[in-house]
Order: structure tokens, then C-alpha cells, then sequence
């Protein structure tokens, strides 16, 4: 497995744009992106668990249905949530316009939005422009630039990754962009990502892998609590790489499982640490828990405190905190035999054995969380083999200054 | 039912107190508080549900096992929490040396602290300070407020209420006094409230309607999601008003009920205005859910949501956050059936009509989201009849501030 400087233009067969059409009517940045692939795709998807689906969420989930995809059309600027009855006809057309372009069944086309909820989409700015957008399609970097610039919102960051490795004497590769700095909590909030591949596997097996591997990168990471209207990972496997097909679990889909989850844990930090306003990435690693759940559900809780985030901000060496969310989190654990450490590049310190103080150096302490990337171990010693990684941000002044509003 | 200007030496029989002992280092603050009835209370209390408790909250449960009370010591600058078999010592220490001044049992001796986790409690300061605290008991307002002072961290106001009611024919007064600014969350999170009555009253029935009033008071608060390894509320009841004993449910109850019940809202309120940082009280109040229970569930979701505090600190209308947060709650609803309104002093607008925009004045809503409190009144129109109030407060700057550098 190697990393490829690329994105989702990486796989054979695939090809990206996006284009300003005026949705983000004051900034002129781009908002409009597609993503398409000259054969039809096995595909799979992720979406929200937030009651409130977005109309795309809910067009997508129809669409994916058939698990067939051969295009996907996104924008930013509005989510198109809570918007009714109109707002699903827009999402439709959204489907229709870009399947028009290929002369492809709309339902081969999925369909995203992020940005305000509860404004009517203007889906006359994107059929005047699809054309344009279809014709400004290229499968190299620059298509795939285009396309990611055109699905963010508060993103400071590109955040993008591709990978190669090698199934049955065939080079298969995947590639992906996202999407996502507020509103990003366990269980898929505010975040779009699209991932492609020229693997050929099963629809069946294409699902399982990707379950797996979001369970363990993008519903670890939390921002601020919130999930989405809107969010969704769609994977797409046109099946150009040559391969024979995956269709079965064996040694070809552990290498393609293992890639995807890689390349979705990657990514998955890279959103943590473009946090809405945050200064530095934190991860929360904890191994000692009775299953991998327990680990979880606790680590979790230390990734989403906003104590614990707002003392990574500070460079406070307040493992009180820590304690305190593993406390809360719900999941069992013995607060006596539970060790922290704080650690980064610029070393590691015990803050806490087996529950209480011990002596450490507030001065290394203070280097260590000064740097850009924190990690907040746990060490429960009780016995258990469960272990779970999850990732978060600090919680800063600009978090507050970037949602204070929004909307203007 | 009637208010008065008065805290916890409200009830007959009470005294109070509050002394610098040393814990605080730096500052000179008060931090050590007593409150001391002259005869055997029944009590009753609830405390924390994290994993994590501290040392007081272990002595305090123990010490409640007995259901009578007379005493009750405090500290602030030290949350005794994480510090071992040395900090149970220490906890069981304080009770012993107030349980000394008075020649009463250690065991009618509840304990409390609050202040930073980890740290050993400096149990010396207190032993050389325990008489003069004791001397300086007082049963008027000044003692209230010496040791509600001493139980004060991070709070910037005083919360404090009482009131008196007339059970068979007799004045009953009930006084309180609560502590609680950061790492509030439903389920007690650190906060500490102390209630005296001199309603003469069951253990039993004093349970029950502490649970009750707590139920639909400080469990409906939030300010930041953590919940604390440190927090109670307890009630001592002296039975000084003469009133025929309460001893099973009936209008006497109830009126004492009813009575605990809004003196513990109004102190909730004061502890979501007093959230750390907080520049407005945001009260969130639902109707027409299936349950009383999933009222609350949603409720506190749109109370708690990040992203709704950061708008309405920024006073933007962004109703989609409601919606959202609606969404993730985990309780039952129908978003399609769903109207928000924002209000307050300065007026009312519909914001959100069957789960949909509808058209409306952000002028007027500027101005409603500017004053210093503001309602998210949601009407869920399916036709349930469950409604719950939840309580929090907006998201500034400056509780980051406040946070990131808590222990220095």
C-alpha cells in the first residue's frame, strides 16, 4: 500500500469539476461539483443519523438503492434541509440535470448539499450552469481540486487523499475528498465525503468494507456535538483496475477493507483537525477496556468534553477533566486502575496513576500540549483487551466567533 | 406561596457560616462554609451520576444512609475528587472536625467540595480553622451569605432564593442556596445546592419530593454537556415550623411539593444565567411530544447544542440548529410537525412552520435574540400532549477563556 499526492481522479475512469454558479451568491467561490465515472459503478453509502434528513439524503438513499451509481453532484452553500416538498423536487432535479448531461438514468446519480438549512435551494443557478460544469470535467489533479474546493463551506483546509496497493497482481486504487469542520460528531454529522475506486468488488462487499471502516475513522471524530442534516460517504468501484472481481471475503478484500479504512482514518483526522476554530488536533487513544465498544463510547467522551477541549487550548495539563468524561461516558471502567498519559512530538508525561496525581512536570507537560498534535492516552489495567482511537480539536475562541453567524 | 429575600437562614432553627481557611491560597476568598441546625433533621439528597465520584460524595452518600442530619461542610478551591484513600481520610476528616464543634455524631455530618480534581485536599487549613467557623455561625442573612460565598468557584452571582408556605395552617419557610457555573449537564453536574426547611416532614416523603423537584429543575439545566465527579443537592428539614408532619401524600404534600419544586427551578435558571461566560438565559420549552420524557429529551438537545448556544450568542435566527439538534436528540418526532418560535421580552416570531422556513422579520427576531433572555418555544403539532422546559445559556468567548486555563 502506497499514498498517492492525489484525490478522486486517482482511480482509472473516473473524472471531477466544480464551478461557481451562484448559490454562494457574495463570495464567488466555487459551489457546484460532479463527479463522474464512464462505467457504471458498484456503490455504497453512509448516511446521517439525524431524524431531520436533508432532501439529497434522502433522493441518495433512494438512488443508492439500485447500487448502481455513475454520477455524483454536490454543493455547497445551502444544505437544502427543511425545506419540504419543494426542496426534494430540487434535490430530484439536481439528479435529472446532471443525468441529462450523460444521457444516464438519474437514479445513477447521487446527490449532496451542505450549508444553510432552511433556505429554498435556487436550482434555476444550477441548471443554467450544467452544462459548463459537465464540460469542465478532467481526470487529473485539477478536476479533482475544482470539485473539493466546490463542497467547502468553513473548511480552512483541503482535505483529500488517494492510495494505491496491489490485489491479485493488479494495481487497484482509491481516492477521496472531504468535506467538514463544524457541526462533526460520531455517527456521520456535517460531513460529505466522496470516495472512488477502480477496484472491482461486490456491491455486498464494497458495503461491509466501508461500514467498517467509517465505524473506526469518521464516527471516532467530533467537533462540537452536532450531528447533520446532510452528511453522507459514498464510495464508488467502477472496476477498471482489472482485478478479479472481489466477491467473496478472503485475502483480496482484507487488502481493500484494510486500504479503505487507512485512507478514512486519514481523512477522518484531517477533519478533527480542521476543527471550526481549532488550533490543534487531539487524539484520545484507549486501550484496557472490556470491548472495543467500552473503548469507544469512553474515548468518545474524552474527544467531545468541552472542558477537556477548552483545557487543550489552553495547554492546561488538567487530566481531572479526563477522568471526569470517562466518568460520564456510560461505558464501565475502574477509575482506580486507570492511568493518562499526554504525549506528542515533543515527548510524553504520566499525569495520572491509577486514578490520582502523581508528580509530573508541568513545564514538559505545558511543550507537549503546545504542540500542534496532542494525544491523550488512557491505559485502563484492569485486564480488558479493548481498545478504540477517537479524534477531536481543541475548543477556541473562533469556534464561538465562526457560529456566532453564521448565516451572514 | 411567597417569596423571600433570603437564603438557607430563612427556616427556623438554621445557622450559617462561612470563613477563608487557607484553601483558596491565592486569592483570600472565602472556602470554607457550615450550615448547623439546632435539632436532628431528616434529610435527603441527590447526587452525582459520574463513574468518578469524589471523596465528599462517598462520605456524604454514607453519612445519608442514617436519613438524619445536622450539619452540613463545605469547601471550594478543591474538588477532593481522584485523590485516593488520602482523600476519603481527609472527607471523613471534615466531618469529624465539624461533628467535634458541636458534640454531634460524624455520621449527621454531610460533606461537600468543589474546585479542582487531583489535587490533596489541605485538610490542616481546616482543622486550624474549624472553631472559628463554627464561632461565626449566624442565624440571619449575613451567615447565609458568608457561606454561600465560601462555596463559590467560578460563579459571578449569588443564587440563592426562599419562600414561605402555609401547611395546615402553619408558616412553613424553605431557604437554598447553589453553587454552579462550568460542567453543568442533566444529572447533577457540578453544582452543589443546599436546602433547609423547617417543614416537619418524612424521610420518605422528603425523597420523594427531592427527586421530583430535581427531575424538573437542575436536571433540565446545561451549560457545557460535562457532568461532575463532585456534585449534590441535599435538603435538611428540622421540623421547627410545627406543622402536623408529613408523613404520607395528600394537599399538605403536595403543597410542600409544589413549593420545592419552584424554589428549585428558580435557582436552576440563576445556574443557566451564571453558566461560565454566558451573556443570555436561554430557556427551551417543547410541547405536544408522546411523553413528558421525550419532551425532555428534545429539549435538552436544543439546549445543549454547540452550534445553537454559539447563535444565540451571536443573536442569528438560525433555526435550522433547532431543527437539527431536534433531529439527533434520540427521542420520537415528526420534523414535518414541528413550529419554533423565538421570544422574549421584546416580542415573539415564528421562525419555523411545519418544519419548514417561513417568511419573518429578522429585525424583530435581532432584537428578541439580543435581550438577555430568550425562549426557543417548540410546538410539536402531531398531537401529544408531553411537555418539559430545559434551561441553558449561550456560548461565548469567554467561557473558553474561563476553561482554558482553569488551575492557574
Amino acid at each position: 500500500m502506497r499514498d498517492l499526492d492525489a484525490g478522486v481522479c486517482a482511480p482509472r475512469g473516473f473524472r471531477a469539476g466544480g464551478i461557481w454558479c451562484g448559490i454562494k451568491a457574495g463570495s464567488r467561490k466555487r459551489d457546484l461539483a460532479l463527479i463522474y465515472s464512464e462505467k457504471p459503478c458498484t456503490a455504497a453509502a453512509v448516511f446521517t443519523t439525524n431524524r431531520v434528513q436533508a432532501a439529497p439524503v434522502l433522493v441518495s438513499r433512494e438512488h443508492l438503492e439500485g447500487g448502481i451509481l455513475r454520477a455524483l453532484i454536490a454543493n455547497s452553500g445551502n444544505a437544502n434541509a427543511c425545506t419540504g416538498e419543494p426542496g426534494l423536487a430540487a434535490a430530484r432535479s439536481m439528479a435529472e440535470l446532471a443525468a441529462g448531461e450523460f444521457a444516464i438514468n438519474a437514479g445513477e446519480v447521487a446527490v449532496a448539499s451542505t450549508g444553510v438549512i432552511g433556505v429554498p435551494l435556487p436550482i434555476a443557478a444550477i441548471e443554467s450552469s450544467i452544462s459548463s460544469l459537465a464540460d469542465s470535467l478532467r481526470s487529473d489533479a485539477a478536476g479533482h481540486e475544482a470539485a473539493l474546493e466546490a463542497i467547502m463551506t468553513t473548511d480552512t483546509r483541503k482535505k483529500a487523499g488517494a492510495l494505491e496497493l496491489e490485489i491479485g497482481g493488479k494495481a487497484v486504487r482509491m481516492g477521496a475528498m472531504v468535506k467538514g469542520s463544524g457541526m462533526i460528531h460520531p455517527n456521520m454529522a456535517t460531513m460529505l465525503c466522496f470516495i472512488t475506486t477502480d477496484a472491482a468488488i461486490s456491491r455486498e462487499l464494497l458495503d461491509r468494507a466501508l461500514r467498517r471502516a467509517v465505524g473506526r475513522s469518521f464516527n471516532r471524530v467530533t467537533v462540537d456535538g452536532d450531528t447533520s442534516t446532510n452528511d453522507m460517504v459514498i464510495i464508488m468501484a467502477n472496476g477498471e483496475a482489472g482485478n478479479v472481481p472481489l466477491d467473496a471475503e478472503g485475502p483480496g478484500f482484507d487488502l481493500f477493507a484494510e486500504a479503505l479504512q487507512t485512507l478514512c482514518i486519514k481523512l477522518a483526522r484531517a477533519v478533527a483537525g480542521d476543527g471550526e476554530g481549532a488550533t490543534r488536533l487531539v487524539t484520545v487513544s484507549l486501550k484496557g477496556a472490556a470491548t472495543e465498544e467500552a473503548a469507544e463510547t469512553l474515548a468518545r467522551a474524552v474527544a467531545s468534553s468541552s472542558l477537556v477541549k477548552a483545557a487543550c487550548f489552553g495547554a492546561d495539563a488538567n487530566w481531572g477533566r479526563v477522568l471526569c468524561a470517562l466518568g460520564y461516558a456510560g461505558a464501565d471502567f475502574d477509575p482506580g486502575k486507570t492511568d493518562v498519559y499526554f504525549s506528542g512530538p515533543a515527548g510524553e508525561v504520566l499525569v495520572c496513576k491509577a486514578g490520582a496525581a502523581v508528580p509530573f512536570s508541568e513545564e514538559d507537560a505545558k511543550r507537549i500540549l503546545l504542540g500542534d498534535e496532542i494525544e491523550i492516552r488512557i491505559e485502563l489495567t484492569g485486564g480488558g483487551s479493548g481498545a478504540a482511537t477517537a479524534w477531536g480539536c481543541d475548543l477556541s475562541y473562533d469556534y464561538v466567533k465562526i457560529n456566532g453567524d453564521y448565516r451572514s
